[in-house]
């Protein structure tokens, strides 16, 4: 018989690769808890109504659909089956599928629900989410987000918050982060002041090749892209853009100075660092014009974050989008937020080797099973023991000592107690502290008191 | 445009809702933690080869299929694809299916890492599953199960924890519960000493029915269903039996004095009664013939947990099951496992209303917005709150006071502090308990030791 598998692109988790996970979702949503967000749960499945044309065309393709219980052919006569594209006939035969992030989902939640939110509205969700993508290493079909979003509130005070978020969760992971910010009316402006609007990701994509191709290649590129030798004139003093945050955007200042939304974008900018330095964040916090995450999705705030001691992708990303819920009919609901990437957080912990000690909640005490009259002493003081809160597993079979000793090394069981016969008439537990080798004769209580 | 809605069975969890689910699955998980068992996680879609024919005919129908991304025509020709029945063309079209329980995909990650574990092996798994039942009250197309499992070891003070489990859960909860046990050699037995092997299930429903409609009716309908005079005389002491869990068990013992497997079911129903009672639980345990839980599929050990003050189904259920991973080509691996029903567990908190208010971890402490000034004032003191663990939130906008306190009772906020420029000059906060309306003019230190 074949040794059975799971789909390609998805993964089981083992009880250590649990415990690490926890201990990334905890700290998280500890963080979320802290500001003020409450958490909801959507369903895995949604109506396709509401997933299709969210993602763009490429989107719509990565789509898991979920073929129609019952009879798939229903309503479709044999001569339209033989000449349906296998797309046409997936909209006919399938009416869900599932959620491909929590953003389109969370949008569906906020319109049908409106009546009973109260707004603003602070929420967190934590659920995987699935795509069709091809499998590579570090991309996954099944993998979880950890969003955080406010809708309904135009006020920059919440990209403070979430910047103070991030902030947190990395000190409380002990990951030193840069987080990179830029605004999406900034990127409008230089485009309206170029007279290129329609060329802002080619922009974009050049600046950030500044440092590895130098001027002259960036400009050839751009040049390539379409842009006209006047643009690109214009365009110098932003690609050569310097200095600290507040140098930059006093340089902006003048290079926008003829963009109304150009400048808007920059006392947004200026509001979120005026609130933010005083509270001295431990994370570096940097203007970088080369953001622009989504462009077609966000509208002001755009913020990214990067690990400095593990080369690898940006590990959270968000900004703010208007009209979040319009999609669905619901106009006039702004939202801004941020999702964590906990499956590239969790390498980053395994490589710079940071996960705490307790981050695996095992057995902290196992007793070694002598037998029958053994089993009938201790099964009474085993439930004292875990009354008082201490994880304890009794092994379940007398087979040989060898044995119980592995289990409890290969599950890191930090104690072992011993109770034979000896023990049973003196009233005592032996108590092994396997890292030591050490064991010391001790009461019940004494036990306890030692290991709460 | 049409207001967004979801696939039916399927739901959304408001905060207030998921508050108290997440306290319904954090107590279970810490119960099964003070027991070691270990947290695993499958991915939601398994190959279809893993899930079909494991659940019968009737659950082959009701898994979710996902249809092949690309092209799901692949190896259909036009020919095939009009003769083919929707069920064929779903085992063509669709490699994967959603999860359908627990259990199967434990077998099949047991069989598929054995290498790697260390028998025996407890593991507890909290994730959705998905049936494509016909939706109603209280039954889903999504819900989640809360299993634990121990493989590799037949002994049966597996079993007498897992007794300890339920009751511990259930006394945490608040709960009044049964918890009722059978054994399905017990059954095997009492088919054999009648001679109607396969009549068990039968037996077991017309057993079920004395109380209602008596021992005449039980007897007509015992012969309906095709059982002999002489097997239903034969049958009249086990219909009868009556009595506490001993007497039961002592009456039992002359039934079944024929059968080797009948007594062997008695024995292993006697160890668990002689361990379980010195450790005084606080649930009923109580020996319930007419209990048979999927016969087909438990061979030793059979549980079902009864709340007694809610009219409702089981709340949990489970047993022991010889070959778990047989199917997967793994043979000899035994286990023994429970599931509680988060759902039924949900209503039957509400009915008696039995949440602890700290179910809801909501915000503690909301700070009023007065503007500008009073913000950059406040934001790193709240910083500072913050760092001391108290969830606490600056309303993001300036508008109206009534808005404001309006919110801090939506969420039930139960402190609000208002900083205004008097409290400013003073160094104070005007701290309010929204319960009783007071207000007081507190230090930043004094109103971190007071919500502490």
């Amino acid at each position: 018989m074949q040794k059975p598998s799971i789909p390609k692109g998805t993964r089981d988790f083992s009880p250590e690769e649990m415990a690490k996970r926890n201990y990334i979702f905890d700290t998280i949503r500890e963080v979320y808890h802290l500001y003020g967000y409450q958490q909801i749960e959507t369903p895995a499945m949604e109506n396709l109504s509401t997933l299709m044309g969210k993602y763009g065309e490429e989107g719509d393709k990565l789509l898991f659909k979920i073929l129609n219980s019952g009879d798939c052919f229903a309503g479709i006569s044999p001569d339209e089956l033989t000449e349906m594209s296998p797309t046409k006939f997936a909209a006919k035969a399938c009416e869900k599928g599932l959620r491909y992030d929590l953003t389109v989902p969370f949008a569906r939640y906020v319109t049908q629900h409106r009546g009973d939110l109260f707004f603003p509205f602070k929420r967190y969700q934590i659920q995987p989410v699935w795509r069709a993508d091809r499998p590579q290493k570090g991309r996954y079909r099944e993998f979880y987000q950890c969003d955080a979003d406010v809708v309904g509130s135009d006020s920059l005070l919440n990209e403070v918050e979430l910047v103070q978020i991030m902030d947190e969760v990395f000190r409380r992971f002990g990951i030193r982060v840069c987080i990179k910010m830029n605004n999406r009316k900034i990127l409008t402006g230089i485009a309206e002041i170029i007279g290129a609007a329609d060329k802002i990701v080619d922009i974009t994509v050049a600046i950030d090749k500044l440092d590895k191709i130098g001027l002259d290649n960036v400009n050839a590129e751009l040049r390539e892209r379409g842009l006209s030798d006047e643009a690109i004139e214009r365009l110098r003093p932003v690609i050569l853009l310097g200095g600290t945050n507040r140098e930059k955007i006093s340089a902006l200042k003048e290079i926008l100075s003829a963009s109304e939304v150009g400048l808007k974008g920059i006392e947004e900018l200026e509001f979120i660092l005026d609130k933010v330095e005083p509270l001295a964040l431990r994370a570096n916090l940097e203007l970088d014009l080369t953001l622009a995450r989504g462009l077609n999705y966000y509208t002001g705030a755009i913020f990214e974050v990067k690990a400095l001691d593990v080369q690898i992708g940006s590990i959270t990303g968000g900004g703010r989008y208007d009209n979040l819920t319009g999609v669905f009919g619901l106009q006039g609901v702004s939202g801004v937020g941020i999702s964590f990437g906990a499956d590239r957080i969790y390498d980053v912990l395994n490589q710079l080797d940071l996960y705490p000690q307790e981050a695996s909640r095992t057995t902290q005490l196992l007793f070694v099973n002598f037998g029958s009259a053994e089993t009938d002493y201790l099964l009474p003081i085993i439930a004292q023991i875990r009354a008082a809160g201490i994880r304890t597993e009794l092994f379940p079979e007398s087979g040989k000592l060898k044995k119980q000793m592995s289990y409890a090394n290969v599950k890191r069981v930090p104690y072992v107690a011993l109770v034979g016969a000896t023990e049973m008439e003196a009233g005592l537990i032996n108590l092994k502290e396997m890292s030591t080798g050490e064991q010391t004769q001790v009461s019940v209580d004494e036990l306890i008191a030692r290991l709460r």
